[in-house]
């Protein structure tokens, strides 16, 4: 229904017709035991707003979610999902796309075993709760290979010096364009409806410091500009 | 508005009438930085709904809860906080009361400091997260004083040996009452709309086996068990 909107308004000439979008989405949960996961304050909003934005330029667009309480897109084909080695894995099966929107604040420990059972406080004063790395989706996602995305965005959610780490972010994950957001307390922007962005879409192009939007005009913006950019490689 | 509602009810008679109670629900959160932190699957439903029986019965009720999905309670004062610190605090404040039911899935481990800033994945490939443990609510509350309630409820969440486990919690944090709930994996229970539970109100009784009911039956029928106790009290 949402592709024939999309046709009815654009008639063949949707933006992004014809191309595959991925997108991810929310937080991950890693579990400690049964009962304990580590989370963070990820909402999902700006992630879900990327891809019901790709779809209305007229994407097959995939989202790849962890737990939100935001509602599904309309015309989008969602894989939700717990953890970020279930991430990795729905996102490899989307794959080939046009363009991925790396967009979910994966986290980037987990616990080094799940425990079968739930871990009692008695008995120990302290824990050491030993944490290993995740798989890094977006570099994976970013590393050469013949089903390596045209297009790879990555957000960056940082607290401080915020172009800075992203620019490092940029070029030590291999992606190609970054969204910069800052997180820091006080910003509102995780579970929040806003966002203050940068976007920073080569080594040596100038970061372009987007005003303070609601995240559904982010997505807005950032969708039409992927869409431009296909549009000169084709 | 409720309590009118309840007073033309029962007249004079409404069982809580006159009685104060505290009611702890959902999980806590257990910040490891500013965007991360340590949560569990609680929901919150169970002590939302013991809390709106409670009121319904006449209690003037005060719901200290960390973060659900549920919405406030009417006729209940609600406390919405994050940490089990945060919880403690608050629930202390809402003393002296006739009966505390302590529903809240309490983290037991918070992170030994808490990082001002988000934690790079750059620089380790493990990380041994330091856990100390948090103060323990139930505990806390049972522990004889001038401000202790006559009646303290612990809910005991087992994933195994339900019934021993939930006797040895009863005596060990020096509660009155445990209402003792399976959260194995595959009962649902966490999140979901039913219970199925013991409830065990002293060394020498036998444990009540209830049947599986929905959560909202399950208050009933403990905040009915609370105003007979309370009764005789008086």
């Amino acid at each position: 229904a949402i592709r024939d909107a999309v046709e009815a308004h654009f008639g063949a000439d949707a933006p992004l017709a014809g191309r595959r979008a991925l997108v991810t989405s929310g937080p991950t949960h890693e579990p400690i035991d049964p009962v304990r996961y580590i989370a963070n304050r990820a909402s999902g909003r700006q992630g879900h707003a990327v891809a019901a934005a790709l779809a209305r330029l007229g994407a097959d667009t995939t989202l790849v979610t962890g737990p939100t309480a935001e509602p599904d897109p309309a015309g989008v084909t969602v894989r939700h999902v717990e953890s970020a080695r279930e991430m990795l894995t729905a996102c490899e099966a989307a794959l080939p796309v046009d363009v991925a929107v790396c967009a979910a604040a994966v986290g980037d420990w987990r616990a080094a075993e799940e425990a079968a059972h739930k871990c009692k406080r008695e008995g120990r004063d302290a824990w050491a709760l030993e944490l290993v790395q995740n798989p890094d989706i977006l570099a994976r996602l970013s590393q050469p290979g013949a089903n390596r995305p045209p297009l790879v965005v990555g957000f960056a959610a940082e607290t401080d010096a915020v172009v800075a780490n992203a620019r490092a972010k940029r070029a030590r994950k291999g992606c190609d364009w970054i969204v910069a957001n800052d997180v820091a307390p006080g910003t509102g922007t995780f579970g929040g409806a806003h966002n203050t962005v940068h976007l920073i879409t080569g080594d040596d192009a100038e970061p372009e410091a987007w005003p303070r939007l609601a995240k559904t005009d982010v997505a807005e913006r950032l969708a039409a500009r992927i869409a431009d950019s296909l549009g000169e490689g084709s």
